[in-house]
Formats: C-alpha cells, sequence, structure tokens
C-alpha cells in the first residue's frame, strides 16, 4: 500500500541490536528464527495465514536511505559512524520460507521461518510481525462470517472505522483472501484488484426536496447500477416504496434495480416486510443488502430468525477485528551459528506454554491418504523420523499424551515453501485470486467440526519425538545451570 | 504516514455520489457536514481529538493521477469520460473547521466542519473519519494509561500487533499528544520527532553461551544506554544478578546502569524483590521498567500492590485500543445550498440518539470565570442567543431538562477553529511538543471527576434553544409528511 521507505518501521531495539553485533563482530553469524502464534483468535477452529505479499515487497524494498542514515546519526545512542556506513549498503540477503497466503493454519506451527545474518534478522521482526499478525487476524475474523453465510455476498464496508489507511487497505485484501466479494475501498480495488462496491449516501437523500427525488435522480445517473439506501427518514413507510415506484420506472426503460439497502432498524423484521412489499410489487429478482455492525454473530441470528438478506456489508467488527483485535504473532530465535553450524536454542519462561520450541524446524500438514482429509500437523527437525520415510505415524493428544492414533497411509504435505533464498526472491507470488481459490481449496481439507465458528473441535498439531526430546534437552540444561 | 496517493482512500459511494452529483448538475451547490461522535469510548469521561495534520496533509495533496483514472474508467459503472476529465482538475476548494488536536472533546459537539462544494465534501468524508477516528480513539486510550502513571515514563511499545504500518506510526504520534514519552517505532521518531526508546531482545541473550556475557556485550556496545532484560531464563536468580554484576562493572568505567526490564511473570512480586536487589547492592538509581501486555487498568493496580516500577512498556492494549478498537466518528450533512442560501437538513432515524442535529453549528467551551474551570460545551447556531453577548447562560442537563444551572459569568471559547478557507490552508499546524503541552494544558481546566478513569461524572454538553427549535421543527416536519 505504502510507498514510504519502510525500513525504519521497527523498533529502536532492533538497531541497537544490529548495533551491539556489529560491535562485537557477530553481525554475520548466522540466525534461524520462526513465526508462529501460540493461540488461535475469536475462539475459532483455525486462523488464516496472509500477509506474505506484504512481506515479501518490504523485504525486497528495505533500504537505509539518506533521511534514514541522518535521523539515525542524531539518536543519542551516538551510533559509530562506520556503523551508518554499513548500513547504507544494506541489502536482505538471507532466506525466508513460507506458508502461502490463504492456508488455513494452526497455533505453534512455524509460519514464517528466517534463516539469515543476525544483522538482518533482527532489522525485520517488527514489520513481520506488524504485516503478518494484521493480515491474518483480518482474514481468520472474515473467514468465520463467510463461515455462517457460504453463499451469500460478502461486501467489506469498513474503511472508516479502520485503524488508518493500511488497516482499511490490507485488511480488504485479508478478507477477499477468505472469501468476501467486494470491498468499498477504492484503493483496495485499484492496488489488488479486488471488485469494488457501493450504494448511495444518506446525504443523497437529505440532499434533495424528497427521498423519491433523491431515489430517480441516482438512478438515472447511473441506471444499471442502482442500490437504493431506504432506511433515511422511514424505511417501510417511505424508503420501501419509493425503491419500488424506482423499480417500476426503471422496468419501464428495461433496465432492473439491482437492490435495497437496509442500515439500520430491526434487520429481521424490516427484511421479511421489505420481501415481501418487493415480491407483491412483482420485484423477486430485488436484492435486499443489509448493514448496520454486522458480525458472524449477528448474521447468523439474522439467519436463524429468517430474515430475507442476500448480501451482508459487514464495517467495523470486521476491519478491526472488534472482539480480539490483535493476534499474538512471535518470532523466536531457534538456532545460531556456533562453530561453524547451527545450534539449537530455547527461550525460558515462567510460564511453560512460553518456552520456545528450539531447532530448525519443518512443519506438515498429514492429508489421510484414504478420505483425503487434514488429520493432523506435524512439527519435525529436517529429515527426523518417519515423515521422511512416509512410515506409519502416531498423533498424540498434546494433553492427554497416552492417548494417539495411527495414521498408515497419508501424505505430508509440506507447509513451508522457499519464498527468499540468500536474497533472491525464489517463488512466484501468486494472484489475489489464486490465493482466494487456493484458500477455498484448502478449507475442503477440513472436517467441519474443525470449522465451525462455536466450540470447534481443536484440530491436532503434533511436535514430532525429535524435537520434543530436544526441547527437554535443553530445558534441562538451563534448570541445571 | 503514506507517500501514497490517497485519492482513492474512500468508499466507491462517494465516487458514486460525485458522479451523481455532476451528472444532475449539482456539483457545485455548497454543502456543509460536520464529524463528531454519539458515545465516548472505553467509558471514559473526555476523548482527545486527533488526527487533523494528517487530514490536512490528505486534504492539500487531494489529486487523481493518470493510475486513478485510469482504475475509475474501468469501473463496471462506465462513467462518463467528461467525468473522468473533470475529476482530472479535482482540486478541494472548500472550507474546512477543526477543534485544534490534543483538545478534550465530548459526544454531540461537532469536531471538524466542512464546507464545501457537495462534489469535494463527498469525496473526504471517508478519509476524514478512518484519520481522525482512529488518532482520537488512540489519545484516548493513552490519555487514560497517562491518568492512573502521571508521574511514570510511558513507552509506546505497540508496534509489532499494531493493525498494520499506519497504525502503529500514526497511534505513537497520538499517544505522544496524550502524555506518552517515546516510541519504540523509528519511523514514528523519524517523521514526528518523537524520542524513541528500547532496550534488547530475548535473541540477545539467548544469542549468548551465557546472559551475563550477553550483558556484558550490551554494555560494551551502548554503554550510556544500558537498560538489561532480565527475564531470559530466570528473573530473579538470573537476570537481576547478572544485572548488578554489569551495573558493578560499568561504575568501575565511570558509567551507570539506566535499568532493568520485567517483560513477564509477576511484575508486583518481581519488581519489590528486584527493587530490594538493586538497593541493597547500592544501584538506587537503576529504574525498573515493565512491559507485558499492560493497560491503564493492569498498571493500576501493579501500583495498588505497591510495585516498584518507573517505566512502563505499553504496547497491544494501547495500539490496538483492545478493548474497544473502533470509535464511532460520523459525518452527517447538516445544511445545503438552496435559494442561494444554506438550508438546515436532518436525517430522521428510528434510534433517537442516532437523529441528526441540523443546521451549521458553533461549539463553544464554556469556563466558569469565577474558577477557571470548564463547565460544559455549548453549541449553538451561528451568533444565536446569549453566547454572543455574553449574557448568563442556562446549563440544563440533557436527561432531566428540568434541572439547570445558571453560569453568569464566563468566557466562551470557540472550539472549531478555521483550517482552510476556501482550498487555501489558513492555520499554522502546530509542532507536536506543542500539541501535547497544550493538551496538558487543556485538560488542567477540567474537574477531576471527570477525568477518572472508572464511572466519571458525566461534562455537559448543552444545545441552545435555537438548535433544539430547529430540530424539533424539523423532525415534526418530516414525520407530517
Amino acid at each position: 500500500m505504502s510507498e514510504t521507505n519502510l525500513t525504519l518501521h521497527t523498533d529502536k531495539y532492533q538497531i541497537n541490536m544490529m548495533y551491539a553485533h556489529w560491535k562485537r563482530g557477530t553481525k554475520n553469524e548466522r540466525a534461524v528464527f520462526e513465526a508462529y502464534f501460540r493461540k488461535l483468535p475469536f475462539g475459532n477452529g483455525y486462523a488464516v495465514f496472509a500477509g506474505l505479499e506484504r512481506l515479501v515487497d518490504y523485504v525486497r524494498k528495505l533500504s537505509f536511505g539518506e533521511e534514514e542514515i541522518h535521523y539515525l546519526r542524531t539518536q543519542e545512542e551516538n551510533y559509530d559512524e562506520a556503523f551508518l556506513e554499513e548500513l547504507r549498503g544494506f541489502k536482505f540477503g538471507g532466506s525466508i520460507h513460507a506458508v502461502p497466503e490463504g492456508t488455513p493454519v494452526f497455533p505453534n506451527v512455524p509460519l514464517v521461518r528466517v534463516e539469515a545474518r543476525v544483522f538482518e534478522a533482527q532489522l525485520i521482526e517488527t514489520a513481520l510481525l506488524n504485516f503478518v499478525n494484521f493480515q491474518t487476524l483480518l482474514a481468520t475474523k472474515a473467514s468465520r462470517v463467510k463461515q455462517v453465510a457460504p453463499d451469500d455476498l460478502l461486501l467489506e464496508f469498513g474503511t472508516r472505522r479502520a485503524q488508518e489507511a493500511d488497516a482499511a487497505v490490507w485488511g480488504a485484501r485479508a478478507a477477499y483472501i477468505a472469501g468476501f466479494h467486494a470491498t468499498s475501498n477504492m484503493l483496495a480495488g485499484m492496488r489488488f484488484g479486488i471488485p469494488t462496491a457501493g450504494t448511495h449516501a444518506h446525504a443523497w437523500v437529505q440532499g434533495h426536496d424528497s427521498e423519491e427525488d433523491a431515489f430517480r435522480d441516482y438512478a438515472e445517473a447511473l441506471p444499471d447500477h442502482v442500490t437504493l439506501l431506504v432506511d433515511t427518514y422511514d424505511t417501510l413507510k417511505s424508503g420501501v416504496p419509493n425503491a419500488i415506484r424506482i423499480a417500476r420506472e426503471l422496468q419501464r426503460r428495461g433496465k432492473r434495480l439491482k437492490g435495497i439497502r437496509l442500515d439500520s432498524g430491526d434487520l429481521a423484521y424490516l427484511s421479511k416486510r421489505a420481501r415481501e412489499m418487493l415480491d407483491e410489487a412483482g420485484f423477486a429478482d430485488v436484492k435486499i443488502v443489509a448493514s448496520n455492525d454486522l458480525d458472524e454473530n449477528l448474521i447468523a441470528e439474522l439467519k436463524a430468525q429468517g430474515a430475507k438478506i442476500d448480501s451482508w456489508g459487514v464495517g467495523t467488527q470486521l476491519i478491526t477485528a472488534f472482539d480480539q483485535p490483535a493476534l499474538g504473532g512471535v518470532y523466536k530465535l531457534v538456532a545460531r551459528e556456533k562453530a561453524g553450524g547451527l545450534e539449537p536454542v530455547i527461550k525460558i519462561s515462567g510460564n511453560p506454554e512460553k518456552i520456545s520450541n528450539p531447532g530448525v524446524k519443518e512443519a506438515y500438514r498429514i492429508v489421510n491418504a484414504d478420505n483425503g482429509m487434514a488429520e493432523a500437523d506435524y512439527v519435525t527437525l529436517p529429515g527426523d523420523g518417519d515423515i521422511a520415510d512416509g512410515k506409519p505415524i502416531r498423533l498424540f493428544d498434546p494433553l492427554h499424551p497416552h492417548l494417539f492414533k495411527r495414521v498408515d497411509r497419508y501424505r505430508a504435505i509440506p507447509l513451508l515453501q522457499p519464498v527468499f533464498s540468500e536474497g533472491q526472491l525464489v517463488c512466484r507470488l501468486p494472484e489475489l485470486d489464486e490465493i482466494r481459490r487456493e484458500h477455498a481449496r484448502q478449507l475442503a481439507l477440513f472436517w467441519p467440526e474443525h470449522l465451525r465458528k462455536l466450540n470447534p473441535e481443536p484440530y491436532r498439531v503434533n511436535y514430532s519425538p525429535a524435537v520434543l526430546d530436544l526441547k527437554a534437552e535443553l530445558i534441562r540444561k538451563h534448570l541445571s545451570e
């Protein structure tokens, strides 16, 4: 979205880390970081990975220009001029693996793996999390809406309540990946090729002497795209009857009214009455669009009440992920260069679930070859265990490890795909429509029990015995020290 | 933040409104819109207006370039080429009044008033709300934090959980206005001159063979700016003792350890023990910084428990306004050109509080001349009633209009200041530090009862009898039709 130089869109401590490594002479040491989240948002059964295209663009454009260098020179840390000179030539030269955008993803599975000089791996942490946390959160929220209205037209209408411009634009993109059909944001439409949608403003009606005149003038201006907002004065007494009048006039000209929009009041009652009125007038094909602080719960309730709504304009609740506006994705060091090799490292915490999982890891989606359904995600050390040989694996219940099931015949789909190799982009970035289709295709791998919005059945994420042994060994080592 | 052309950062319906006005030949009709919110966020007693500088920059740069025109040409609406030609020459030529940034503001008081050709007043609605809603929300959240820790150092640490880049950067600015002292976001620092702050990463410690070595190397690199993160392995058994060792080494070199940072665990207990350990070792001047999902409630609780924390790093909860991530600011048509004059207009709603307040309005802050305290905000039609003459006014309780108090001697400070006049910027935009100081000065006009974070005493917002009569008249007119 932004053409701004985002190189300093990072935390100060990253610059200080770079400086300390530079001073210490360790800036070129290799380090491996993995990004993942620990807990699914909204009580959902899955998240939808998004944000990679933004990350790729950011990484490719990383560069300290004169303005950035000058600013760093003014900092009270008084960075060495030779360090600033080093930054002047900075380019990202590391390797990144990531899950493809649109993939359903689960807690504690690495989503992005960065292997790079510690100097550069540090710099990108902040922006990487900023981009991936937000777009993944939004795509997940949008996917929840999609689950309750899979056959309806879904419109993203949140820009005026979004958390600034980038959130509106990238949020619209994330919603589209998860199955929304259009956005009201024209910049998102222009940037990403997302279809755009909109009706007219209350002010259009207020700006006329009568609602009927307002509708007529609008139909005059855009006769092939008329959706009328019927709630400026009184939906059933004024708005819908006036809309029907305009529908008749359009009909006489060989055109048709596309829809009416309800934006306030009791949407269940109003939509049923409006449907009846439209049908009685012979306009069964005119669609009803609803908006007004909708989210997946309200939409499900309205559907349960038999509301006659064909299309949903979802704003604030989606674009801010209102009920949980942050995804707690983290970026943890899992290995570092030592004596020429990569040594696994751990971060201990008083909080057991915050202890990091050491070692460079691979992640696989285990798809049962007998029924084609995803059984679990399986996280291994490279080449460890049975996955590499296609042997039967045991999937443990993480809370009750004595419970397990054995899968004999499966496909193990590697989740982490190469994106950058030594600074070079090595993947083709898919078109947005491809991502959206792939997302839908991948969701079909999951039993509906994992996808429902309330109390979904947890999908299994297993770590291989080799990872668990390594973790236990490093914990023992640190606790005994 | 963004240098992107934001002209299409608008809802499609605004473009369609512009088109319909263009087709109808009414594009040059004057219209007056007012932006305001109806409900304070977070149960707070006031909000802090912010976002104006961003809005001004946006308005000045509005222009449809080749990319925008080309994109509009591809839309299915099939806009007339002459309309696109009209857009090519578009400039904002209207007038804008707004409350100065940093001003405490209240529900239903106009914060921005736009008087312009309807063509241009429509276009800017979406971005205006997007900018003002977000920055006002964030400044308000930050002000709540400031209220519970008025004498402590407050650090904005939220970038990695912010809703994309703009939210991080503009959010940091909003927090600074409300009294935060620094941000971790370097881009915000560079753009706005906000002081930046940071410590070091857990990865720095994990990247060393021992925590002590890690601390020593960090102190070596930045000896004048050492704040050590002490929770990578065990805060009290390892982190704090190692920090004390480094403090001694720094002391021998004539330097000092600035602080330690606690980022997990029981912050009340850990800060008290760490304080004792530091004091016993002779380092009473070493500050304790805390972070880990803090908000105003947790900070107040920690203070009540006697936590020894000098500085608070506030992240996710602030930067996303976690407990209420959207401000419902709206932008309503209040008057339109008719017969050469401006005619007041209203929007009716089944929801009484959503009925708009008609007419071009002025807003005043009534400051009692006897004690210098703000008594109420008073919204009038231009020149109406007693305010203009400085006569005594009656302030009604909106819920119980038979209750009122009379104020005899007061200053009526106009809240809406000219910003643009016929497209020309007519105000000096204050420096960020001026806004921040002015905010603090203005907060001092309010009784503490209005400022407390829980169950604040509602501050009075009154509409003049002339506004209320006009509203009643327009409602009668619409209901009788």
